[in-house]
């Protein structure tokens, strides 16, 4: 048995490709925190055959094979790849005309980057949960393929019933006056595709048609708007979809075996949504100005739909609220008594038991289409590419969860939202080597989640200092 | 008996104070059409006695007292006054900060001039379909008073669900931003009182109970949004209320009494409206841009649900085609497919035999305020405040119904949709004495309704060039 | 002698029209600060017969005539009635579509309050230098004819070039795309007159044939812009005027025997205008983001141009520069160097001996139509009416002036700009009793000048709890 | 001697490298329309030598050499290659945010195709009076050097004095509160370099310097704003620079032999810009709503300016008119009297003998960005790239211009504005054989110069169906 320190990985090893090659690896040494709730293992041996998971078991119990590549984690500690339940690759706070016009064509090229920079900051899977649908395909198809370095990603594609980034649903009345039209139709179709808001006016049997059609493009999951996307109220929006049109879209999902889930923003629409057979509630904590009620915390959970909150930082909230003082309420941002029930609404469904996963909305940034904005609000900032993982972990703390359940949460449940616990989400003999190696115990402080000093995807260690290996947003 | 020719009646005559003298009056010699859709009785004697009809026969059939006043109506033609389901005494093209900024506190005598336009172009009653609550109630209650002079008036106040006028429903992106909130909130305030957007993010129960409160301000109908009011888009509407929301909706109008009734715009949104048990549909035709699917119509139908349908000429619908190729498509207008789609819902719905009542969104217009637009499209312009109701009849009789019935749903259905039928509506014994003396047989064409020579409401002659007694928008 | 103490007078006879009884009042032993620069004279005596002063000298020196009213003042500092040279009756924060709606026909009574809102607080003259001209002539003359309490009015108008306050000049592009043409016509009609934009399409002779119709329509005082008044910048504006146009303007007003200023905001047109022969310039240390070369200082204090600085406290140029910081720049801010160099240029005025005057551009709030701002923002504010004369002189004194020359400032050299020390500016015999005894030494600390126990216009002390005696945005 | 007819002539040999190879050209039997305004020279023989025109002559007054290629030009029109005074390589309908997006990086493209698109329309000279520097001088430079094919190209680059296309002075508000200001400022730094609105609050000298700093970037003459550039308004427009920096501007330019214009749009503006010592005046017809002085008229003459007069036909004037009164005067169309008034100035100029060129403000169009607009207003667009000198020949004709003196408006008279016209512009030996042979007969009819059989630039046939090589916008 030959021990070799940590090594750097050449980037050809990194893809599936290499790993095909069915080398062993050892990781020996560190605590492990396999993602399932029970309690660290000290001293483990982790043995990996090519992508997989062989055996996990103490130090001693397990035999490494010769010629087995040996990680020695001594002094650290082993959760699985992180999971980001509700990413958008494409959701940059430059995203108007300009910034659309300047990389149109490139769309895939924009995908890949993001899923390495998430990749990069230990989410080795990522659902993204609006974006523009073939672009997207292409990248997830690419990263399946080995092609291409990347967090493993599912893809929604739009959200249903919504407008693509120039319309209604994304930019308001003065935005959308400035947009030439026949730009404006030609970007918002490679978001809406055929489940744009012309679903409004059709009938339940109409939205069913056109979601077997949309499944048919290759979505891994279903993503529908039952209430709408009113970029310039964070309080009474409308709903979306009839309680028949609801049904008929979940059922399709179903039919499809994937996951339904939903973007909602008030209490009688997540109601109709989870009475309509959703898997998945993305944010439901964010209701107006509003508790939840506890009648609705016990819908969610006995129905056992997985919740993604966006959860904020204390520190977060403190500024935001500053924003709103500063600026007498203009803007976008929400009004205190909203961010207030909003946290608050997290931690009842923490209460009660409900299952929640590690959801950021988070996106990369151009600074090349920076908006001015003060330096203040770039703080803690939930929905940075890269940042949002790691504050959302502390901010769900802050709020009461242990730090076991957080890392459950972040991984495991992340997995088990979308069905693909047999495939990954735990440390488990039979499931992809998902790991990341962190130098400090994350359950004495979950803040230790930030010093990672090995990734590995599918049983290859990530050559992080490489990625974005081509960089245009970044650039 | 003394035969008197058509007299101008004193002001003081016209209000319900003189009536109270309950004077006996003959119309005597007129072609009477009476509105329940039965053929045309010449020579016929009309007895009134004070505010109401006493009788209706052949000349020689019926008495006419010694010392009652006779109009001679020898060659004419006598109809019920018209109703107007869907009139707003505010909605001016001219609605925006100035003007409402101009009118604050005077929103009460705006109401009164406006229904006294309505009566002078013969619309003895209205229906109010939106309108700042408390002003309307004040006027409604000085013409129901005898104080005033006006068309018999029934107030809903807001649509439930919307903002004001100075809100999202109504104006858009651009004009928001550059309003002062103080003023903004102040007027929106009196529109919205407990039932505007806020109502979208309360429960069912929540919901019920405010609409109880609303109910307690004195309405005498409730609309309510079951689309959204989109001012920028002829499409794709969203939800308002959950179907169990409308329900608590429809179920305590019905306790009060009341009928209930909704704005909306696409198909959907008229199913879960008529579902939940609405007794009327404002404007069902309008439907994005699609036709009413068939079973639709056959619910309206079955259901009895009161149809005010808003149609428009078809010199008009070509008007507004060209607009939209003058313009690219500019502005608020209507699609070429839109605009075919409703008028042709429209008859659909008549060949189909619902319940079609008058109803034409007419208000009143401010020179003061003009915005420019081109005189082309000032022309057969159906919200044209005195000019609507002749415009609804000449085209919906160029949709194929035939005049009569076109009378009938322009007087019985309108009374009848608003469980008023005992007291008015048609022209028979025991009702309120509201009728229109025409020079010219509108059975044989249409348009003669327009040839009013007689204005009658409760009895009283009205002095119709004295109307509007207060001006303000028409000054 | 019948000593009296403070009193207060009735409101009948703070008018001239009492006045003109001629009654003798002595105020007795206060230290005068006479507006002339000269040192105080403790324990006088001033004399004042009717409207004006008859004599000022030590006591005992004066002989003061049985019967006459006697003020004790001892113990209390005596300084002539504050003068604005540049204030806006009409000119509030909500000047808005609504605003005007709601006033328009009484803006002659907002002027005629806001007038009154001024002699308040110690301002016995003011000139207003921008505003709808009929209205404030109206207020003017009824000021002077005795009808009226309230500051001494002076009134140019419009802006001479400038839109209304609904056109290009003061609206943003996107306000004025919400405006109803018919009413900004109507509304900028009042302010522009024949002095409006179109100015700008003609010749040099053919604007002066505009001016002298304009002078004949009574205006005290010509004010012209040289600059744009560019509401979203505050740098690069444009040139208005040729050197041609702008002698014109110059010929025509000094022929009229009146003071022509400027509106100017960089400094080839502050140049132009000085070469143009103006009497006074407007914000003369507005230069964009530039400092005032030192050959335009000497320019203008070699020409004797009076300097209307718009003087800012070091707190709130604090202020200031935080907001522009908090939203990255946006809105119409200035740049915190835009900031620094307008107050370092009235510092360099100030060392250079131009000929400075109080000057704050102040106006009056209607909180019934405010924009939310953060409370921050209304801190140290200048332009707020009644607070803007003791911001100034406090910022002036911090710039370096001393109080003496800050009083003359703001006494002596707003008359004499305006060829008025004949009539008042200083305490001398001879001239209109317009004064304020303060509590304490404005030398010794200028923040004393808040102390006002008495304000007297032209003889007569004002009743300033009975102010405004009409309310209308003070409502 | 060897016939041979009309050749296609290979790719390589359009450029000068293959022309430098010296082949002897004969165009033969045509009649000569040479651009001096000298009566056409039937069956001429022009003889060309390398880039050069060696003489021209009668047949049989002059010899071909053997070996000659020869034209046979028999029955056809031959006139100087037409000059476009006021070109805009980069003006497309479609310039905003997402077309500058998109196309960032690749403007010198857009460039070369642009002035492949002139050269094929037979326009052999442009001069670009408004665009990116570096990318037109890229462009400029490659078609010098014999890189690329294109029209002879002189570059101004950005107006002096104007901001770049994202700036307030080509976006209304609206459209600049939506771009990102980090993109909006790249991008206007583009055409600023450092003669944006800046130069507004600089001193004469100081503007001075930055126009020798300019000139040295290499551009081929200066175009300066006298007026303002207001998108939203066609009158009262401001000035821009002071006599002195005018000045300052007119030196600089003449110090380095450059033609020096201006923008202006209204009477004093373009007296201003005249006596400052302009060569050329752009538009010069446009003045707001107003007729030109005929002072104003003397001055141009007198002093010899040549005027680029945008000139309109009387069809297109017709559809302008319409296309306001179908809209009420919305939007920066002009109005009738505007329209009028412009064309009529026109005709002035030509009546009193002004230097006229032609001058379109033609550039591409981009349909992948196009604006809906009514298909009407595509008839007779003066500025549609390819058609406007047809269309500004025709105008001008019908204004009541002989076809002799368009023609020789049409090509000597741009070549005198700009100091060319030893090199090119007339049909004479020794300069530059760019010319075109007509089918017909534009003295005729002047519309007979859009017959075009073959183009010639520098004595090489130009394969016009090859034009333009990289397609981009016309792609």
């Amino acid at each position: 048995m030959k021990i070799i320190r940590f090594l750097l990985i050449l980037a050809c090893s990194c893809n599936g490709a290499s790993a095909a090659l069915a080398q062993t690896t050892a990781i020996v040494g560190g605590s492990v925190i396999d993602g399932t709730g029970a309690p660290p293992q000290p001293n483990a041996i982790i043995l990996i055959d090519g992508k997989k998971i062989v055996a996990i078991g103490k130090q001693g119990a397990i035999n490494v094979p010769a010629g087995a590549k040996v990680i020695d984690a001594s002094g650290k500690y082993i959760i699985p790849g992180l999971i980001d339940t509700n990413i958008h690759l494409f959701l940059t706070p430059a995203i108007d005309q300009a910034w659309l016009g300047k990389y149109e064509g490139r769309f895939e090229e924009i995908a890949a980057e993001a899923a390495q920079l998430a990749l990069k900051s230990g989410l080795t899977t990522v659902f993204d949960s609006w974006g523009p649908l073939q672009p997207l395909l292409n990248a997830r198809d690419g990263i399946r393929r080995g092609e291409l370095v990347g967090s493993r990603l599912y893809v929604a594609g739009n959200i249903v019933g919504l407008s693509g980034p120039l319309g209604r649903d994304f930019q308001s009345g003065i935005q959308q006056a400035t947009v030439s039209p026949a730009f404006a139709k030609r970007i918002n179709k490679i978001w809406e595709e055929n489940v744009g808001p012309d679903l409004l006016d059709k009938t339940p049997e109409e939205v069913r048609t056109e979601i077997r059609k949309y499944i048919g493009r290759g979505v891994d999951f279903i993503k529908f708007a039952e209430s709408s996307h009113n970029l310039q109220a964070a309080k009474n929006n409308w709903l979306m979809f009839s309680p028949d049109a609801a049904k008929a879209i979940v059922e399709e999902g179903h039919k499809a075996g994937i996951t339904v889930q939903t973007h909602t923003s008030n209490i009688e629409s997540l109601r109709l949504a989870v009475l309509a057979g959703i898997d998945m509630a993305q944010h439901p904590a964010i209701l107006g100005e509003r508790e939840m009620p506890d009648s609705l915390v016990r819908l969610l959970v006995d129905r056992g739909v997985y919740c993604g909150v966006l959860s904020k930082t204390k520190k977060r909230i403190e500024i935001e609220k500053e924003g709103w003082r500063d600026t007498g309420g203009k803007g976008t941002s929400r009004s205190p008594e909203a961010l207030d029930h909003w946290q608050g609404n997290i931690v009842k469904l923490i209460r009660a038991g409900a299952r929640i996963t590690l959801a950021t909305d988070q996106g990369p940034d151009d600074p090349k289409f920076s908006y001015s904005v003060s330096p203040r609000l770039r703080e803690d900032e939930p929905t940075r590419m890269g940042e949002g993982q790691f504050l959302w972990l502390e901010s769900i703390v802050e709020k009461g969860m242990s730090p076991m359940d957080a890392i459950v949460a972040a991984t495991r449940n992340g997995a088990a939202a979308y069905h693909h616990l047999s495939e990954f989400g735990t440390l488990e003999g039979g499931k992809y080597a998902d790991l990341l190696v962190l130098d400090a115990n994350p359950l004495e402080n979950i803040s230790n989640a930030r010093k990672i000093s090995l990734v590995m995807k599918e049983g290859a260690v990530i050559d992080r200092d490489r990625l974005p290996e081509k960089k245009i947003l970044t650039q």
